[in-house]
């Protein structure tokens, strides 16, 4: 069995936003020489979310508006997790968009779909923060 | 190690409906002769999910209106993704319920509690549309 | 490939709650011998979660009261799937939150960002429910 471990590190400039990370993780795949096996993706922070959708700008918007309906930053004091802190809604937008994909590698590449991209969604930025992508197989 | 890949084929009447495919998964497994391992069963389109839930279709009625409560499908005009499509909603509601499922597989069966059964879930139907397993082990 | 697989059964003594699970995940990671590898984590059941989250009182509560907010328990009668049964919105929240997390194993530990934990999630609790533990690598 191979495997291959790498951290990605992110800052986004805002409080939220969505990064294209693709690219990167094929790379990884490539790197890694495993022909079949299983490719993980996770965000380490739990105020960010990897998740698997299409690169579409106003999709993306969208996204953004919506998270805020269902789990609206403001105001802070409606969360007991805003004490010292005021991120209560990252967390829960991150549990809607999910921590993590798993991705099939087949013949040596990621195998998606025809419109399958993976983003990065960051919900409390202005930070460096990190993703890892672990792949295992042969 | 073992692995197995496998496309499976969908067409929904609806725009939106729930299919059952454990079994179908099932007999991947077998196929695939693999005695201890993972399988990844994921959506290989971004307007459909793949999840584990009860087959009981009141249950599955229940999960129609809250998702079009959630992310209600009209009035189109709502998203910004809905210029030449009017699938917005469809990205959404596959973002609650997820793009995939990994399923352990132990003396080469899948490994599940008493009521888990895996279903595709369509959110932007009446079109040919893929799921992928892959299965690795031993 | 070395594999481990193990259930864990808890019995929440109300009808939602939630467990941090993480110290028992470690054990059997330890106890599998894996270096390099996968770890699934699992709910059994199709009215629990397990989920990657802040080990924090306060957001836990904000959890409780915001899928509350999304799939209200009462009045029962709102769902189809509430005929012999009353736990349609635990089938609910457990989407919201997620059945399973799959986590990386490098050099023979859970490879977590600094806050990662992992909770099981109970939203029909008072019986006893399994979770399963899935360990592959080398």
């Amino acid at each position: 069995m191979k495997s291959l471990t790498e951290q990605l590190w992110f800052e986004v400039p805002h409080r939220r936003g969505f990064l294209n990370i693709t690219e990167t993780v094929e790379e990884l795949v490539r790197k890694s020489g495993v022909k079949e096996g299983l490719c993980l993706v996770n965000a380490m922070h739990i105020t960010a979310s990897v998740f698997i959708n299409d690169n579409e700008s106003g999709l993306l918007n969208d996204f953004e508006l919506w998270l805020e309906k269902l789990a609206p930053e403001k105001p802070h004091s409606q969360y007991r997790h805003n004490g010292a802190e005021d991120n209560a809604d990252a967390h829960l937008k991150r549990s809607v968009m999910g921590r993590e994909v798993v991705v099939a590698i087949t013949n040596g590449r990621l195998d998606f779909g025809p419109w399958e991209q993976i983003f990065y969604g960051e919900f409390d930025g202005m930070r460096r923060k990190r993703v890892l992508v672990k792949i295992i197989g042969e």
